[in-house]
C-alpha cells in the first residue's frame, strides 16, 4: 500500500511537472496584439457647487461621475475566442488582475495568451473610475452637516488577512498556503479607498457593465468577492450581450428564493479556494452559493459550483488570482470556458 | 507670387499626406510586445483608527499610501531605444496616455510601436494609487474637527475648458482647435478627484519618480501640466536614471534663480502648444520657462523650450497628446528624443 501510494505520488508529481512544462512554453515568447487601448462605459454629469475650496478651481460646475474605466487587450489570434471581462473585488481596482504581486504574469495577460479578447474595468468610483468630492466639500464649507460626509472605508492589513484567508487571523497563516506573502508588501500597495457603500443598488458598476456586455456582443463577466454579485444583476437588466457568469468567491450569489428567469440557459461557474469551511465570513456563503446554484439548476440552469481542491488545487487563498498557482488554475479555467461557454 | 505660394503650399500638404501616410504605416499592424505588467514603487505604511465606519471592516490597523502605480510594455524590437516615464497633470490619471477620448492610439502604445519601453504613472492618492480616507472618518466620528478634512478637489468642466485651452471661456473655441471636442464627453470622464493639495511638497510622487528612474536605469521623465515640475525635482533628489526631461506645458519650471547644478549636461525640452499667449494662465507660465531655459543653458545646460507652432503643428491646446494630430506630435518629439538623449 506505502509502495503504491508512493506511485501514485510520484505519477501525479510527474503529471504536475509537465502541465507547468507546457504552460511555462505557453506562457513565453513575445505577445502579440491585433489591437488594445481604454476607454469609459457609462457615466453622468452631475453639477455641484461644492467640487473645490482651492482658488485654482472653480467651487461651482459640472463633474461626471459613474462611468466605468475599461482597459483592453485583443490577441491576433482570438479567433472564436469568448471576450472575457474582468472585475475586481472590495478595497481594489483592476491592478488585481495584472502582474501578481511577487512579479508573475496576471490573469489579465495571459488570458490574451489563451486567445481571449480581455477587458479589465475599474469599478465606479474606484481608480481611474471618477469619485466626487463634493460631499466632502460641502461638510467643510459648512453647507452641510458632518454627517452627511460620504462613507468612504480602507480594508487594514490586519482586517484584511482573514478576509482574504491568508489565514485565520492576522498573522497567521493556514498550512500550504498557496498566496505568495513573502511579497505581501506589494500587495498591500494594491489596495485603495472603496466608495460601495455611498452608492445606490445595484452599484453604477452594474449598468456599465450591462453596456459592456452590449457592445462586446457576447462576454464572459468574471466577477472577484464583492463584485460577485453584479454580473447576477447584470443579466437581471439583461441578457443582452452575456455568455457566460463565472463568480470567483463571491460576496453574494442570488438567493435561492430569487427569480431564476434571468439565469436559465446561462454557463455559470461560481469558483472557490481552499480553506473556505474555515472562515466564518466564508462558510455561508458558500453555503448559501451552493443553494442558488440548487435553485437555477431546478429552473433550467446551466449553474455549477467548484471547490479547487476537487480539482487538483490545494491551499488557494481568496486572492488566487494572485496565488503561486494562478496561472494553472487560469488554464483550468480557460478549459471550463471553452467547454461550456459557446459565444 | 500668388503662384509661387500656391506652389509652396501644395508641396508642403503633399509632404504632409507622406508623413501621414508613413506614420499610418508605422501604427497599423500587430503590436509585438516582449514583456508587459504593471507594479508600484515607492509607499508607506501609515497606522491609522479611523480607516472605516462600516461594519464589515475595522477602523483600527495598517494601510499603505503615497506607492505610485506602474504600467509598462517593453517592445520586442527595443534595442537602444531609451525608456520612457509618462507622467500625467491634474485631476487626471495615466488614462491621459491612452486612447484619445475620439479612440485614436494613444502616446502611450505609439512610443512603444517606436522601439520605446514605455511607462505609464499614476500620480500618489491617484488613480491606482491608493489615496486614505482616515482624514474624512476622523472628522466623521467626531475625533477631529470639520477644518481638519482634507483638501479634495475636482476640475469643473466649465472651468476645465480654458485652462486646457479648448478656447478662452466655456464653451467658446479658439478657431482652428485641434482638441476632438465632439468626444468632449469620453474626455470629461478622464478625470477624477485631486488630492496634491493635501500633500507634502515634493509630492510623494517624486520620490518614487526617482526610485523608478534608479530600477530603469535611465528613463525620459514626460511630465504634463501639474506634474512638469516633479521631473525637476527628481533630478535635485538624484540624477541617477534620469536620461533627460520633457516637460509639456509644465504649470511650473523651476525658477530661474534656482540653483541649476542638478541640470547641468541633462537634456531638457519644454514644450508648448498654441494659443499660450492669449491665455492668462499660461502665458505668464512660458515667460518663466524661457527664463529658465536661458538660465540652466547659462550654467552648461542642454535645454530647450520649444513651441510647437515653430515647428509646423498649429491648434493644439493644453492637451495635445490627444489634440487631432496627437500622433504626428508624438513623432516629432520620438525624433527630439532619438537627436538629444544618449542613454
Amino acid at each position: 500500500m506505502f509502495r503504491f501510494s508512493s506511485v501514485l505520488a510520484a505519477l501525479a508529481m510527474a503529471a504536475l511537472a509537465l502541465t507547468q512544462q507546457a504552460l511555462a512554453q505557453e506562457i513565453s515568447g513575445p505577445l502579440v496584439i491585433a489591437r488594445e487601448g481604454s476607454f469609459f462605459v457609462g457615466g453622468r454629469d452631475v453639477h455641484s457647487d461644492t467640487l473645490s475650496t482651492v482658488p485654482a478651481y472653480a467651487a461651482s460646475g459640472t463633474v461626471t461621475v459613474d462611468q466605468m474605466y475599461v482597459r483592453y487587450q485583443v490577441p491576433v489570434d482570438s479567433g472564436t475566442h469568448v471576450p472575457l471581462t474582468l472585475i475586481h473585488g472590495c478595497c481594489l481596482t483592476g491592478k488585481t488582475w495584472e502582474t501578481t504581486p511577487d512579479g508573475r504574469m496576471g490573469w489579465d495577460e495571459f488570458f490574451v495568451r489563451k486567445g481571449h479578447p480581455t477587458y479589465v474595468i475599474d469599478q465606479a468610483w474606484r481608480g481611474r473610475s471618477a469619485a466626487s468630492p463634493a460631499a466632502i466639500n460641502s461638510v467643510r464649507t459648512g453647507k452641510t452637516p458632518v454627517d452627511q460626509l460620504p462613507t468612504v472605508f480602507s480594508a487594514a492589513h490586519e482586517g484584511a488577512w482573514a478576509i482574504f484567508r491568508f489565514g485565520p487571523e492576522y498573522p497567521k497563516v493556514f498550512p500550504g498556503m498557496q498566496f505568495p506573502l513573502e511579497a505581501q508588501a506589494e500587495f498591500w500597495k494594491q489596495m485603495v479607498p472603496d466608495w460601495l457603500a455611498s452608492l445606490p443598488t445595484p452599484n453604477p458598476t452594474v449598468p456599465a457593465l450591462s453596456e459592456l456586455a452590449g457592445r462586446l456582443d457576447g462576454t464572459v463577466l468574471i466577477s472577484h468577492s464583492q463584485s460577485g454579485i453584479y454580473p447576477f444583476q447584470t443579466a437581471v437588466l439583461s441578457r443582452h450581450g452575456i455568455a457566460g457568469i463565472v463568480a470567483i468567491e463571491p460576496g453574494a450569489c442570488p438567493a435561492a428564493t430569487d427569480d431564476m428567469t434571468p439565469y436559465a440557459g446561462l454557463p455559470i461557474l461560481v469558483l472557490w479556494g481552499d480553506y473556505v469551511d474555515l472562515s466564518p465570513r466564508w462558510a455561508p456563503r458558500l453555503k448559501a452559493c451552493r443553494e442558488f446554484v440548487q435553485a437555477a439548476n431546478a429552473a433550467g440552469g446551466k449553474a455549477e459550483l467548484v471547490m479547487l481542491a476537487d480539482v487538483g488545487f490545494r491551499g488557494n487563498s481568496h486572492m488566487l488570482m494572485q496565488d503561486r498557482d494562478s496561472l494553472q488554475i487560469a488554464d483550468w479555467l480557460a478549459g471550463w470556458i471553452d467547454r461550456h461557454v459557446i459565444r
